[in-house]
């Protein structure tokens, strides 16, 4: 990110313009929070003049409303890659705490990047709010598609149980910088999975 | 918190509008969050003139470290306790289970209040800030003793587990505002517990 840069950015489309903005904030919020993230700084780290970003987002709010409609659909993308890549509900959830885990050195620096927006988010709404509630939910409805295709009847409790487990290894791991806490965690998830009928 | 009364404040002692600080921003910083809650609102949710606060608190982060604080004395407290109350290990760390689950309806509101402020600070400080350690610590080290002294000799590991188990659910619950979550984490762990041999 080159945030003090003053050339003259080459032309670019909008749409460029916009995803530039979105990825930019996406990674500052990830690193700062969203309450600490200004415009300005989103506007830097996009090499995009701040007067232009006010064509694309009127405020924060929506700007961080685009963040969380970004990582929903990468987390979309995400899941639906490891559906088709893996043909049975277990290794497809193994799968998932295996991607998870490979995130383990900046989780520990900054936490889980959809559980940490949500905390954010949630506490502003007052634990109803409706981005924060989109963010877990794309995981958890999909692990509770994989239980129930194991023929789970438990199968929203255990996914409750499984994103809780890796949200709070990120908790515990950023809270103290120590990235084999996600490791041991996700094995530790592995098994469980692993070890449930189905 | 009468935020906006305008009487004359009663006579009170210096450590009595310093404890009234650090209670009003624990209460806002909980429900908000750090980075949001300025000087001017914790000053007026303790009905402490703005002018006034600077005497005990140069900046915001002052009082946000007296925060953290008061937080981890609370949960040595409230640790010490649990110790007094209960003999052995396993219902030592039950109680803790137990305790913790009671407060479920404001952390399907703003989530664990440690938990939370843990996550805002070690993001801010990049997984190492000696803050956001120290909050998990209480526990951690607490649960370690009490997993120690049962004879278990991964103890460390499943103090990072109940704590991690606990992190997890508050951060669903509040994500999806939804308090029984918290209630069916703390069975599930406290099952855990007693299934443990020692």
């Amino acid at each position: 990110m080159t945030a003090s840069d003053h050339r003259a950015p080459a032309p670019r489309t909008s749409a460029g313009k916009r995803d530039r903005l979105v990825a930019a904030a996406s990674e500052i919020v990830y690193r700062q929070g969203a309450a600490v993230s200004t415009l300005a700084d989103i506007a830097a780290a996009a090499d995009v003049p701040l007067g232009n970003v006010y064509y694309y987002f009127k405020t924060k709010e929506e700007i961080i409303a685009a963040v969380v409609q970004a990582h929903a659909e990468q987390l979309t993308a995400g899941v639906a890659a490891l559906e088709r890549r893996h043909r049975s509900p277990k290794t497809r959830l193994k799968a998932l705490v295996e991607v998870l885990a490979e995130r383990r050195d900046e989780i520990a620096r900054y936490g889980c990047p959809y559980g940490s927006l949500s905390a954010e988010l949630s506490k502003r709404g007052a634990g109803t709010d409706a981005a924060a509630v989109s963010l877990l939910q794309v995981p958890l409805e999909w692990a509770e598609r994989q239980f129930r295709a194991m023929g789970r009847r438990d199968a929203h409790d255990l996914a409750v149980e499984l994103v809780a487990g890796y949200q709070g290894a990120a908790v515990v791991a950023s809270a103290l910088g120590r990235p084999e806490l996600m490791s041991r965690a996700a094995r530790r998830l592995k098994k469980w999975i692993e070890a449930l009928d189905g």
